[in-house]
């Protein structure tokens, strides 16, 4: 295999789109990666991670190198579903080329992102050959990769942190590929995410016609005085990198067709998108005492959290935020905005292990019907990685 | 036909229940009944009520005497359906007779009261003669008779009304017959009842994702804030004989099941119960002002209230009320209690023409399965009518 095809990222994309790896199944998208990794010089593991009731889930890692730092790309290889494949200029799993852009379930999120830094990083491995002179290389550079991203993220990247940190492999810096590009490659990176929090209300009166009231109890009144206190005041102001924190009733429902009917019980669930001055166990404890107050000892209601609740990261600007700003810039022309808006990334679970940014892909397609990518951008955004490795080794190694 | 074959109130309530006089259907029931009081000598009037997007309804109008004052007796010989008719111990539409009680829809409410009050009449005409002899009663009684009470009420009591009116044709005091008694015949009659008026609320908002809530608008929170406003004070604090108007929100609805997704639009409906104090007139602006007041300018809504309100009616106890009071004390040893709770009866119609008292049956069985009434509960009930009648002319007769 000629070096100079191995480290094209379109090639590598093309291979990735057709293994079919929609949430559970790993399609031999890792398999591939494995291989190539492997055969490039780097030390891989691959990680079955299992749970009760989630599905089985397969998960690499992969590193070149022995030294500290570690500079870590993380990423998925699972995709969402292709929905009806009919309704595809091209089929979703076969990587079309046409007019510059390159169609399939992944292209864009996140594939072309783990294309990218993995050819980035089989240009570094053959610059240091890989029979023990990896060692050359001043640190490591590493390869996080799971397939259950889309899905529960339950037998994933968490998991796959802990399973490292009970070996003792550190990483030291991440670069997650997600799409995070606005309208632009290079317009935006993410260096932090707010946290998600769902739940929902149940409020539990006595059914009863409602020319009785005082034979019944309207649990409605008692609904409305409890999402009046729970959204009555802000969490939070925002900080010096986030937005407020921002409750959402998301939906209240009674479904009583009658109008002389006093229903028995009223449903709310409500979501919050909370910033790094809460975490899931403050903010539970601060729902309770706002529904507590709310509901004196006048309302019965039960309050049951979504099982899975996401943590918010944040990670300051400082010299590894520059670092990456600076690659972008000086690969691209564009210096990005750093935000913290938008929905959850596994960069949830990095940041308890090291400092993330966010950098990848314009999104605009991710999701959606052809799912496409333009290939001048995945070469791109492989140029920005080895820049960012190239300055990292620079500012960091040793 | 033998003169006591005729007034015996539980052959007449067996022949009403044998017609399936299922709202709209008459069933034979109003044809039976009229036949029975031209025999008599009554004056009796068919009258085919229409209206747009309703179905025609049967009515009856009969009257024993030409003199003032008319002593009326109202009711109605529609039914609910039966439901599953297996599920009944005897057939529905049989009127079996076992152990003292007479089975059958309608027994309660109100082919019993109308069976007690017609036999009751049948009585005073048969005393009076009809030939011409009719004259000797110092006054008249009457029946109204609706098919249409358990349905919409729009061709039956409210319009026979208007008709009779248009023809010059007074009423000057009415008995209702529907089932009145709670626990034990004669504990209870009601001198009115409150109103009832029912609306449905919408709030508009925009939908949109919750990790972008400035791009959407949620209608929760103004929704919870109209319902909190709409509520937030008593209508009213009762008065002498009734107790206190009430709004009861029945339902609010959503029904979006994401937990990521915030609603385009919310919808409450509402019921209000209201008292003499207020009419539907009133109390539409008083809920207009209410919503308009929580809402500012911040709030985007819609009112819709139901087409069919009920007004309130109130016979403030007096000389009428103390002789239907008194009947009952006299024939079955119980002084009644004065009520205006519970739902809505064609009272409301009536109190716009004269006083209106409502007696009859113990209604617990009503709209049930086994629906049934002791046979000697009808009897006794035909006797306290014929003392109403015999008191009424002694007191009002000319």
């Amino acid at each position: 295999m000629a070096e100079a095809k191995v480290t094209d990222p379109v090639e590598i994309l093309r291979n990735l789109i057709r293994c079919p790896s929609v949430t559970p199944e790993e399609g031999g998208a890792l398999a591939y990666l494995d291989a190539l990794l492997s055969n490039a010089g780097f030390t891989t593991h691959r990680v079955r991670l299992t749970g009760p009731d989630t599905p089985d889930v397969e998960n690499l890692y992969a590193r070149f190198g022995s030294k500290g730092p570690n500079l870590c790309f993380a990423g998925h290889t699972d995709v969402v579903p292709p929905g009806d494949a009919a309704q595809w200029r091209f089929p979703p799993f076969e990587g079309a080329i046409q007019d510059g852009l390159i169609y399939g379930r992944g292209a864009v999120d996140m594939k072309g992102g783990v294309s990218a830094f993995i050819a980035a990083g089989l240009d570094v491995a053959a610059a240091h050959g890989h029979d023990g002179d990896s060692e050359s290389l001043p640190g490591s550079i590493s390869f996080l990769l799971t397939g259950d991203e889309e899905g529960p993220a339950i037998n994933g990247t968490e998991k796959l942190l802990r399973w490292l940190a009970d070996r003792d492999e550190r990483i030291d810096h991440c670069v997650l590929g997600e799409p995070t590009s606005r309208a632009a490659l290079g317009d935006m990176v993410k260096i932090g995410r707010r946290g998600s929090l769902s739940a929902t209300l149940t409020v539990h009166g006595k059914q009863g016609h409602v020319g009785y009231p005082h034979l019944a109890e309207n649990p409605i009144p008692g609904m409305v005085r409890l999402l009046a206190g729970l959204d009555g005041a802000p969490l939070d102001g925002g900080s010096a990198h986030f937005q407020a924190s921002n409750l959402e009733v998301v939906s209240v429902d009674v479904g009583n067709a009658a109008f002389n009917v006093i229903p028995a019980e009223a449903v709310a669930r409500f979501n919050i998108r909370f910033n790094e001055l809460w975490n899931p166990v403050t903010l539970k404890a601060e729902i309770e005492r706002r529904l507590a107050s709310a509901a004196g000892n006048m309302v019965h209601f039960s309050l049951a959290f979504e099982p899975r609740s996401s943590d918010s990261f944040l990670t300051a600007p400082g010299s590894f935020v520059d670092l990456v700003v600076e690659s972008i810039a000086a690969t691209l022309g564009r210096r990005p905005e750093l935000s913290t808006t938008g929905g959850t990334s596994d960069a949830r679970f990095i940041k308890d292990y090291c400092p993330v940014v966010e950098f990848g892909l314009v999104g605009t397609t991710m999701h959606a019907v052809d799912e496409s990518t333009p290939i001048d951008e995945v070469a791109a955004l492989k140029r920005v990685y080895a820049d960012i490795v190239a300055r990292y080794f620079a500012a960091f190694g040793r």
